[in-house]
């Protein structure tokens, strides 16, 4: 980060006509933009849309209102510009790609080991890391994978502790006894992956999926790139996780754009220190969340960088 | 309202390819849309901004961190587009208009009688309800003119009951001795004026302002219009909350962009039953929280009427 970047926006925004502080977290975010554009003037013109697809080994088991085959068919709809997420895309100006990671191999069921193979889980974390190209002002990052709250539960629960139950959530839509069934796989898998429970990337191999996989990859190359990052929903969250339980730090030039309405997002925000944009009560993941930041973003960095200084607007100051 | 709009509007809600309800507050803002064009398939592309300001007699008395020439100095400054509202609202791809309401004649201070004539308040009123035309999408409304948030407060006293110190906060900026000043100002001017406690657009003229009753004007044509509202902060709430005490429904085609960081903001919504959209700690007026709101109300229309349905996309439904 560019710390001083970061303090020339502050000092550039003290001078703009408006108490200081007035806009809040608009002028947070210009400076967070700032620092890790490395510029006092940020840009946020070439915004990009990064959703990962991927197949759960666990989708047998029941713990999704949905069959796994959707995932396929949900992304045939993103290609033919069908989903929330084309949407969020479109009206925010936003380059959209989406990623499908061996739809027809789904991991292998995690109650009776490893979800992926090592290669296999840093095949699918370099698959992330090249979807972060040089020169994007904002990368935000979704998936799109039947079964993935279960995933992310799992991975929750080995990397932060508590119960099954703490983590697990309706997701698409299951009923108690979905829910119950969401929570005994997770301690199967837990039991049958006992080395997740000290390594933060064994439990991303051991409970994750290819999908999360790529996130952790994408998040981690967008600070390599000091490109800023937006995290959507619980899955999201919860693959970017993994690299905060590697250093505290790995977040920071990470936001969540909103706090899901799948309950274990809220305990995983609290565990991460992070403060979500908003709280729409969506759950719908595909990046959805993250696309609606962008005109946000958009609008911090436009009265950043578009608004007069009391000096340029001749407006006169305090008082006193 | 157009109830059966509404209903149209959910019904095809459940059809897109996404669990039902997973985009939450987008699909009611959708559905809310929907009822007050009178329209299954809302729009969004005629966006208005409407700023209003006045001047206030109270200023004199020291309730306000800036002097009074900074509401002319800011409306020249929207003219000129340096102003936040001005960046919120290109980037918003918004219309925006700013409409003066004698700034050289200030309303009385109200700690010696009525801030306005009765015939002075029906103009401001009419010159508001004048600024709503046929045909706009979304009206979001603000405000400028130093020394009305000591107005709101007074305003919300005289509506909601409690004491001036409930209702007041830092406004532009001042510190624990001007906080003291905007409660014995509004004590004061409540003494002055008996009649406000017990008729709210008596309240309005007696303890309001110029681009305060302009906004109640402008609610209360949008109402007629059957054009969708946005409010923005304390003082524009305070404004409508007027139409509120007259009619509990009044309000119904009103949405409060945000919470603002002054305090009575978030007291004034409890009051009026109101969720705002977001809370980024924002306290600048100007419409900028209103403006804010708009990419939000296109990303649920654009959602609403651009999604592909399960059968357009061939999409598998729940499983069970």
């Amino acid at each position: 980060p560019d710390l001083e970047a970061g303090t020339a926006a502050l000092e550039r925004q003290n001078q703009l006509t408006k108490p200081r502080g007035s806009l809040g977290r608009l002028e947070e975010l210009a400076q967070w933009i700032a620092t890790w554009q490395g510029s006092s003037t940020p840009e946020m013109r070439r915004p990009r849309i990064s959703v990962f697809a991927g197949n759960h080994g666990i989708a047998a088991r029941g713990v999704s209102a949905y069959p796994s085959e959707v995932t396929a068919q949900m992304v045939q709809n993103f290609i033919n510009g069908g989903g929330a997420v084309n949407q969020l895309s479109e009206a925010a100006d936003a380059d959209l790609r989406v990623y499908e990671l061996d739809l027809d191999r789904p991991t292998r069921d995690f109650t009776t080991g490893p979800a992926m193979t090592e290669e296999g889980c840093a095949r699918a974390m370099a698959y992330g890391m090249m979807a972060v190209e040089q020169g994007l002002h904002v990368v935000c990052l979704g998936e799109m994978g039947i079964a993935n709250t279960t995933s992310a539960a799992a991975l929750c629960t080995a990397l932060f502790g508590g119960e099954p139950s703490d983590w697990v959530g309706p997701g698409t839509g299951v009923d108690a006894r979905g829910l119950a069934r969401k929570a005994e796989t997770i301690a199967a898998g837990l039991e049958a992956n006992p080395g997740a429970l000290t390594d933060p990337l064994e439990a991303l191999r051991c409970l994750g999926g290819y999908e999360l996989a790529a996130i952790a990859g994408a998040v981690a190359a967008a600070r390599l790139a000091r490109t800023p990052v937006v995290l959507d929903g619980y899955a999201c969250t919860a693959a970017a996780a993994v690299l905060a339980k590697l250093d505290p730090r790995a977040l920071d030039h990470c936001i969540v754009a909103h706090r899901s309405a799948e309950p274990g997002h809220a305990l995983l925000l609290e565990k991460l220190g992070k403060q979500p944009l908003f709280d729409f009560g969506m759950r719908l993941g595909e990046g959805s969340g993250a696309a609606l930041a962008i005109p946000i973003l958009k609008a911090a960095v436009a009265c950043h960088t578009g608004m007069a200084t009391f000096a340029e607007a001749g407006v006169s100051g305090q008082a006193h």
